[in-house]
């Protein structure tokens, strides 16, 4: 698979700011993809101030999704978004299925579509610019490197995940969900120019910023405190990103329980009125009832700290 | 997802015997299927006394292939074997990737395609029931289980794997690669009336025949003695068994070294004349020069030990 | 290993609140206990209000001790408690070391060790119960059982765990450290009556005393934090432990990520003047002196936290 | 942990051949070390021609015995061989009680102890280097390295691991079981001088012969086809090794399964009538019933192997 056709070299990078990680919603029992309320999930997106969504990631449940339902959620969000770039998220870590996916999503997407995210699919950066540049070179757009170790199954060291950006020119930006996250970002920001984005939820995303991080690319069930952190480490540094975002770390941390993680956040859109049912794919788990009653006390402290202002604008 | 229609009850088990797991061959520097040496497998099989072959299994790449190289190897498989019985492995393990692959495969396939083959994707029963019933409503054709926890990542204990066979009648076969997996065969051999068979490369198959399993359904690079090993026991029980296999334990240890056994299998496949060339797709390993004498001592042994007889006939 | 003598009933349960686990400060290039600086650690719990304090677990790193070493640091303990309950954790997982090491650490601090803490060593709640109930007839002091996967290798369900506490009457307390532990809890508080204790450093703790734990057991640089927390849950419930606990989550975060957060707390402690030397035993990682920066935002945040007040006295 | 003396040069590397795993046999109710039995099995590797045996190795279930009862286990050991040489395990992996441990074993021992093997605690070389010059410096007696991922968790390069060897003069063998061991011994062969040995019951043992390894190390219930292939090996290469072990190899095999395979080899050396009971000390899984006419069969086909010769003497 060797080079060949030049790579051009002003991919543009992503933006720095919050990148909202679209749940994709279903209804009824068949579970179909639930297109309108996709729709009502960007539209929210865009009015809360995000730089971009990402479309298909892990909180996307893209695994779950076919190779068509892929194509139509990357389009309704394209056509959803008015204009706000838009990410799609490749599941598979093969080179020959992430090429079709993203020629498949490329053509579905059209102009919106500024990047594709590939996750780290090995150890050796040979073996992931080899892998970059031959999807790089199919599907012509710019793309965004996720290294999620709980996805991928792949551990990369930040020299070597930096050998791969510093060789790879349409890189746009690198998702860093390995942890330590900030210990990684550190490292990163010294050795290479393209943003680092923090993900995990916003777990670590205070000292992600601090370290270097351009803002969060993740799924949070109040993205208003996500972007309100995000702000406030540029106006203020540090101490405004922890006054900012240290309300929101209880549901932040509620949320980022593993396994039954994907299943709270989209209970709580729901309950936002954002989607209009909460239902996971199998075999993921869903809402544990039991946990019912915390998850109305993150929400009734959320919406009051909404309504506080938290230095957003009071549309939301 | 509640069922739709009627479950036929009289699928037809697996025949008993050797079920070879095909590679997938590739060749040039693009690595695209080779469908000519491919052609040349499923002959190879058929010829050597096969039950039937699997296409798209682990051994068979199938992660790395596209969907679309995917439809087009089940054809040339379907098509070289000349009526005999081919099986579909499905990569994904959600249920919506899953039937798009296998209706897409089944299409491509015609009617030498007699059942897919779906991975355990929980360890709830339940869960397995729902989404094997999903994909068999809509595929039409029989399942064989796959219980391979290196793939799937998933543990099922022999008891709820039992119980998902029960509950489904249209379950063709059940394939135990969870070592221990001539315990589990025991088990699952008193409890569930289809055929079980061993994989991993023959490494158990002695005791998996003893304990139950009505055969192999795995890749070997010389399946002459997988066969052999079969027919030895059905006529001579577990010292025959033994007295036909033990001299190919080493080959069949040695390929089954992890990580490399892929590329080692490929190799000798390749020096056997039976595929072009050996190449794996990244981010497999490819097999290690350092091994190559040891390559050839294996070859060499084996070679003799065909010329010896080990009950096969001599059009080998 | 039968039952040979009857097991008292009325074993005392822990107090609900904030049970200290102890660092194990050494000192010089040879790495020895650092006696001196263990006895401020215990003084600072007693003032502050902790329920009680564990040495010898995860955190104390009890697994790079040797058994002259644990017995001594126990004793240490013992003795600056003044009084104040004592747990001592059990690295071991099998039987014989286990006893070995109970007996050893009994006779080493006296009356004042109110318990030993033993982990969970097989999802076979018959396994566990044989396994606590040699622990307990041979040491006679009571048990708390610990689940914590990621030190003990074993994931055991939550009905499982109440089997095993239901039959085990000397059973003191529970920590629940396999998450999702809010979940855990919630099925654990309606069918045990022993306390339950979240862990994980506090990043859980408000929806673990939401869910129905009696406190936190762990450890966090600024206990003063986990403190308040529960007094503020005991005093308003939810909101009030929320608004309590909010100002020290950018801090448990920090502290709570994987591989380096035992570093990172040795050395806030260590900066505030309650231990001597932060160096932990090989081969667990230093400090990352990337993270500098980052630790002294979080300390400098704290500092001003604790001056705020937080329903803390002035005496921190 | 600097330096505090010279470490000699001269350290005499392990002896080729097969060095016998021992198995840690226990009797009655309360599983007390049944030091008669091991006694009867050391003699037993005496007379088969071990070149020496490994006590308190992972076969022997060090992990599960007391300090004092690892201390008792090597003093029959070393009393037992009457000069054969003794390698002493030491499970665990920091410092501090592995110094401890060996001190302990060493005394116990006396002069039979001409190595303890600790196993690779760290992927970074100079990490390991340190902890086992602490080792030995302390306690004065060559060290065998056991890299066996499956036992310590840990991953190391080869030629981190020849980095390791080569800096460390008192280094007396590499017990190598990371898989591919034949691919990692052949990488080994080429840059250390200290001896490799085979282990992991000798499933790869054939490959990692002819890869350059200078024997076995490792348990296995007929020793007699262990040291037939490596004397085969040495007298006729690869191909009187492959014809001299492959009728042991079924049940090699057999008795590498998983989590079973302890109780197994051991209900197969009360069977041969080398130990009183085949109990395994909990958690530990026993014996499956299940599997006893497979173990009846394997034990029958071993027995006639023995009779027919083998290369081996008739006194077994």
């Amino acid at each position: 698979m060797a080079k060949q056709q030049p790579i051009s070299a002003d991919t543009a990078a992503l933006a720095p700011g919050v990148w909202g990680v679209l749940a994709t919603p279903f209804h009824g029992p068949g579970q179909a993809v639930d297109h309108r309320s996709l729709r009502a999930e960007v539209e929210f997106y865009r009015q809360a101030g995000a730089a971009g969504v990402v479309a298909l990631g892990v909180f996307g449940e893209a695994a779950s999704l076919s190779l068509a339902e892929q194509a139509e959620v990357i389009a309704t969000v394209a056509e959803a978004g008015g204009g706000m770039p838009v990410v799609a998220g490749l599941s598979p870590r093969s080179t020959a299925p992430v090429v079709e996916l993203a020629r498949c999503l490329r053509q579905a997407a059209g102009a919106a579509l500024i990047a594709v995210m590939a996750q780290v699919n090995s150890a050796n950066p040979d073996t992931v610019r080899r892998h970059l540049d031959t999807l790089h070179e199919d599907c012509g757009v710019a793309v965004v490197i996720q290294d999620y170790p709980v996805a991928s199954g792949v551990t990369i060291s930040p020299g070597a995940l930096a050998a791969v950006a510093a060789g790879c020119p349409y890189v746009a930006a690198i998702k860093c969900e390995a942890p330590p996250t900030a210990a990684a970002i550190a490292i990163l920001a010294r050795s290479v120019s393209v943003p680092l984005f923090g993900g995990l939820g916003g777990v670590g995303l205070i000292d992600e910023l601090a370290a270097g991080a351009a803002g969060a690319m993740t799924g949070f069930s109040y993205p208003e405190g996500l972007i309100a952190a995000v702000r406030a480490h540029a106006a203020g540094g540090f101490d405004a990103a922890r006054d900012a975002f240290s309300p929101w770390l209880p549901l932040a941390n509620f949320e980022n329980q593993p396994g039954i993680g994907l299943a709270i956040r989209k209970e709580i859109l729901r309950r936002r009125g954002l989607i209009a049912e909460s239902a996971v794919r199998s075999p993921a788990p869903g809402f544990p009832a039991d946990l019912a009653p915390l998850l109305e006390n993150h929400q009734r402290a959320a919406e009051s700290q909404l309504r506080a202002g938290s230095g957003l604008s009071r549309r939301f």
